[in-house]
């Protein structure tokens, strides 16, 4: 990467897809200023998966913005957020329930992670945010669409002064059509760390601080099933039995 | 208001727009939600005014959402922000300059406001938005433009949950198309104390704690010029001489 590597906004949890975006992004050539969000979420242990692998992807900044008011503004509408009463639902059937949008959802998430994305990036002088949403092997988030993503991205032109002087911003939405296995394979490929990522919505803690995912959850469920059709040695730590 | 008014979220400066949108809403009929920011913003005077008017209109909440960290990353690019090495100009020629986003201009803000907005209306059942954007006497800035409002509005209806189920999303901007003299006259005669609402970009902080307005920055000039031409007397404290 030179100084002249264009800068760009990417939008990391650090779960498996997000990290898989910052890896492909970092080998676009981008300079890469990630962005995470603490909204209260149960499993905010993945906030520390974030920040080590910005730094291991070579980023330039890494800002983790505080949403815990929104969260706890939230909180009864999904149960996504560790105040709430609602449970995180296991052994979900996926393929059957798949026109369900699941109680995991939370209200306008994308919707407002992709306005600080852009905040930032105008503020940067980049054009270029990476989301690592997927529509195939998901959960049924409408905000993981196609055509929402079209729809932002719409509206980010129009809202911004960089938009209406015509350089406008470009959401790049890499794993969109991919399969779980091909994300897993891709990543892999680029050298990302799967086992320092994680996916699960409801982790344990184990007592040396590292987490043991529950194997059950719709995300567990994906990305097990990802890196068994991927070939690829699961190196997930899962709570025992 | 019954207990059947309707949910809705209305975002409140504390300014003179978005306090006359306010009364708007409460005057239709809406358990008014109303929703502030703290951005670092130069006039942070104008969050008080926006609770006591919240309370003036019976609003059954308010929250003030800190957006500090925002604030921070974006004062590079905008005058609004106290932190901010830019000026907020004075004087200007706001019909000569008609063309131009001026400095004032804060990146993306009212996509994200509106995102938080949408979140917290989701997560209350509400359908109803309510925004003060103007885009006849205004600074200029694309984020007020009807294009802009009817873009976020679709990207609210595919975002969401409440929006794929069909129970859509209505954002309502009854100042779109009015004068400054027009939105001025409306809020008189729903009882709006516009004494008690600020929007000079830079207000003065007099002795006893009231805000004196610049009389000079761009909100200044049109705000002066709305009470002239409504011939209501302008209850605005202006910085001396």
């Amino acid at each position: 990467m030179t100084d002249a590597a264009p800068p760009a906004v990417v939008l990391l949890s650090g779960g498996l897809d997000s990290t898989t975006v910052l890896a492909i992004a970092a080998a676009a050539g981008q300079a890469i200023h990630a962005l995470s969000f603490a909204y209260g979420q149960r499993h905010a242990v993945e906030l520390e998966c974030a920040a080590r692998q910005a730094r291991r992807f070579g980023a330039r900044a890494h800002e983790v913005v505080d949403l815990a008011h929104m969260g706890r503004l939230v909180a009864p509408a999904t149960a996504l957020v560790a105040s709430s009463h609602l449970e995180v639902p296991r052994g979900r059937d996926l393929e059957g329930d798949a026109a369900t949008i699941p109680v995991t959802y939370v209200p306008a998430r994308n919707t407002l992670f992709l306005a600080y994305a852009l905040a930032w990036a105008e503020a940067l002088g980049a054009r270029d945010l990476w989301i690592g949403v997927n529509a195939l092997d998901y959960s049924g988030y409408p905000d993981c669409r196609p055509e929402f993503i079209a729809a932002f991205e719409r509206t980010a032109n129009l809202a911004t002064r960089a938009g209406v002087e015509g350089r406008g911003f470009t959401i790049h939405t890499p794993l969109i059509d991919l399969r779980k296995s091909e994300i897993i394979a891709r990543g892999a490929a680029l050298g990302v760390e799967y086992g320092d990522t994680v996916s699960c919505y409801a982790p344990t803690i184990a007592g040396d601080g590292r987490p043991l995912a529950c194997g059950r959850c719709d995300s567990c469920q994906l990305r097990r099933e990802g890196f068994a059709a991927a070939g690829i040695a699961d190196p997930t730590a899962y709570v025992p039995g």
